[in-house]
């Protein structure tokens, strides 16, 4: 619980921070949003790096998917994903009923709006996690009802 | 250990952040710190809430700061503070020999000069938590020989 609150509080602060430079006119909305995104690419890349010293070698794209969407999501938020959906074409949906960075936020339609920059370093966390294990993609996040949210991933063919 | 290097990870992002934007000449190295010390700060206040919900009330200052050094140090570095000192007039110094966020650099000499960035946010924290423990104080650190560290906390009497 501590070290869940420790990220969740610096997250926070992170992202106050971003956007309260933009205030002060350094850049708007979708420049905090690529900054965040940015931010958990990198730490994506670092903790892949950790999780996956001591794991045997991935079979397959779907095996990758799978350790993000269970181990991967277990030590970052305390929870699986709940639901991985694929077209077998290089489209992955990974769904989390009960989003840990969302939760904080009251469930109303009220806060739909702010919803983007609580996903954008977490979908820079999944690509940059992807990247380090070869797999290259691009990820955007949506929210139709809080604190429930799908995670797109769409692998880039190299 | 999965925690530990998301928060490390974060941390060394928003180090390099606020640093990055300075060298936009936005600001020098002494409002960098600031940002990181106030970051904490605000971490610090939010943590302490959670974590003292269910304590007993504390008996004087020493308990306040045990608590500090014990259970707080141990949910955020997983380790306790070494050694606690005081001169019993509203000065403690608490000491790490082995400060988690200094480890992951090099323990020469060649990159102390680098340390204060890596304590600001840290100084906050204590400084954050005491505050929401009534405790109203100065935090400072100083860093000797890496990756030893001590914080010297001067309680200011209101």
């Amino acid at each position: 619980m501590a070290d869940e609150a420790l990220f969740q509080f610096l997250h926070n602060e992170v992202i106050q921070y971003i956007y309260k430079s933009s205030e002060h006119g350094e850049m708007e909305n979708g420049r905090c949003i690529t900054k965040l995104e940015n931010m958990g690419f990198r730490v994506g890349q670092g903790l892949i790096e950790r999780f996956t010293k001591d794991t045997a070698r991935f079979k397959d794209e779907l095996d990758v998917m799978k350790f993000i969407c269970k181990d991967f999501w277990t030590s970052v938020f305390k929870k699986q994903i709940d639901n991985l959906r694929t077209n077998h074409q290089g489209i992955y949906v990974l769904q989390d009923n009960k989003f840990r960075l969302l939760t904080q936020l009251s469930a109303g339609k009220q806060y739909l709006e702010h919803a983007p920059k609580y996903l954008a370093f977490t979908c820079g966390l999944v690509r940059g996690g992807l990247s380090n294990l070869g797999v290259k993609s691009i990820v955007t996040a949506e929210v139709s009802v809080m604190p429930a949210c799908k995670f797109q991933v769409m692998i880039q063919k190299m």
